[in-house]
């Protein structure tokens, strides 16, 4: 698995990647929260069934306790699945798509099924299409817990409905550098959207990347909810791209100073942290949005943010690595990367 | 003039220069310090006249006062003269040796005349011998106020005796990392010799450089001093070399990185402050000694620690800059001087 990351996508210069993600449950059973081993067990074997049906699909089931625990934190490191996953007490699995690096789901997370697409750039109809190949299945359409009232029904009721959560990861650090993300932020609260840092929830953002979503599930159709996010992903496109003009022209050589310096410390440090890389890499690449740096294009630099974190890294080099090692590792690949493109 | 430090000299991963200084005042004319225009023209008149008696050596007089304003702070940069010399009220002049930059003697400064002999690298011995020519000639020997019992006599009587200052400025950046240094200044005090920082007195140490000089003037025979100096010296050279080795076998990849990302920063940044430039210019002179870049010596890195400085950016420019400019030409003279020696 190279990553989905590794591909390019429109609007990468301030779009990292979209993420469709539907929330389904079987009626049948408990849902996860409160479900046992047997009935976990359970819903596991009614998703292999499902996937058994349609062969020419491709779809495969992994049993995640069966899993190395790194292999699972690399999965967590590139969002194809939830932190949540490692280490649950009832069975877990994941289903991906063989050939298709996009597709994930998540099978007794907190929903029975957690169906989500990842796709660079701004794709937000495509993944969603993904999303339904799998959600289509035949075999499935009986057996989900679905009100005509309400829609499906989830484990938490801030997902009922649709069950279907918008996402796109953008990076904003001209609107960061101006000051305009608190503002920002309270507008998209306005709007029924939340903006979150990195990992999703609970965490600080790093590498000037927000993930932005839906906020309400009910009452709108899957369309008007795409729609509305892609639009209002659009407008920010458009304001954090005048922010990078206004930045550029405003500090001129200031700015030059600091994209240039991060791209000396990137080919020349020996030790990187997790967060000093990301930062140097988010200013690098805006510095290659602004066609500063001819020889890179911005799928480098996005690739290089994932590529470096920590389960990344020890993937890379297949053994467990101090935060020391991993530091040094993580200072070889990026001057190696970035070294290799000027040669 | 393309200046002293240019030029390499013995032991130059650890003493940028050596300086000896010789003060002599003529006994018909009040001392500068309570000179009025009249005699320190005299005493300028007396310098010309001894210069003429020796056409052959070459010197040559230059009146202060006629000199701009940038060369004056120029020649207070390279070390040439000391600030005390610009703008000072009664006339002034400054002697040169044409086709040899080292020597500078000035007139009208504390003492009637302060004949210094700047060398690159530990070349005491050297230094005293040129400061020696100018002194011996012979239309000055009856004329200079001498005492038999107590030697040569100054304005201010911590010169009284020899007249003589031997002094180096060494680069101690291992010794300062490893909190060395406040225990070799009081080392220092002790045997009578003051260390100061990089523009002598009341000066704080820029670029981890520092002026080691005797104190004491009379009571030794001015080769006791020289040697004194220049044995104390080399068990700098000594402390400061295990200290370097010691520093970059305990701290290996940190070290390496520090040096490093001084490379990247001084290769890449379009503005550098002058307190800046001197700290990553002595890192990375540093790492050349300890053998890193095969592609640079340190006798390079010595000379952009001088070009740099205000008033000689400014001679580079032929025009005066404001400190942002000065910032940004001094990065790009950094930058260009260093990537030449890379293609």
């Amino acid at each position: 698995m190279s990553g989905w990351f590794t591909k390019s996508g429109p609007m990468q210069d301030v779009v990292i990647s979209s993420r469709v993600r539907l929330a389904r449950n079987f009626k049948s059973l408990p849902f996860p929260t409160s479900e046992n081993i047997k009935s976990a067990e359970e819903s596991i074997s009614i998703v292999k069934k499902a996937v058994d049906s349609v062969k020419n699909l491709n779809f495969k089931v992994i049993d995640l306790g069966s899993l190395p625990q790194l292999d699972q934190e690399y999965l967590v490191e590139i969002h194809m699945m939830s932190t949540d996953m490692v280490g649950k007490k009832i069975p877990t699995a994941l289903v991906i798509k063989e050939g298709n690096e996009n597709l994930a789901v998540m099978v007794n997370e907190e929903d029975h099924l957690r169906i989500q697409s990842l796709m660079p750039g701004l794709q937000l109809e495509d993944a969603y299409k993904q999303c339904l190949e799998f959600e289509g299945i035949a075999e499935f359409q009986p057996k989900y817990a679905f009100s005509h009232e309400i829609g499906y029904l989830t484990s938490c009721p801030t997902n009922t409905g649709t069950g279907l959560r918008a996402s796109a990861m953008v990076h904003l650090p001209a609107l960061e550098k101006t000051d305009k993300m608190e503002s920002l932020i309270d507008q998209c609260r306005k709007m029924g959207v939340a903006v979150r840092g990195f990992h999703g929830e609970n965490t600080k953002s790093l590498g000037s990347c927000y993930q932005i979503s839906n906020q309400v599930t009910m009452g709108f159709t899957e369309h008007e909810i795409i729609s509305g996010i892609d639009n209002l992903i659009k407008n920010i496109i458009q304001l954090e791209r005048e922010a990078r003009e206004t930045l550029r022209s405003k500090f001129g050589i200031t700015f030059d100073d600091m994209i240039f310096r991060a791209y000396g410390i990137l080919t020349n440090a020996r030790m990187l942290t997790s967060e000093e890389a990301l930062r140097l890499l988010s200013e690098l690449k805006l510095g290659i949005d602004l066609g500063m740096f001819a020889e890179y294009d911005t799928t480098d630099i996005i690739a290089l943010m994932s590529n470096v974190q920590p389960a990344s890294l020890q993937k890379i080099s297949g053994k467990i690595l101090s935060p020391g090692e991993r530091d040094i590792l993580r200072a070889n690949i990026i001057r190696e990367k970035l070294k290799s493109k000027t040669e």
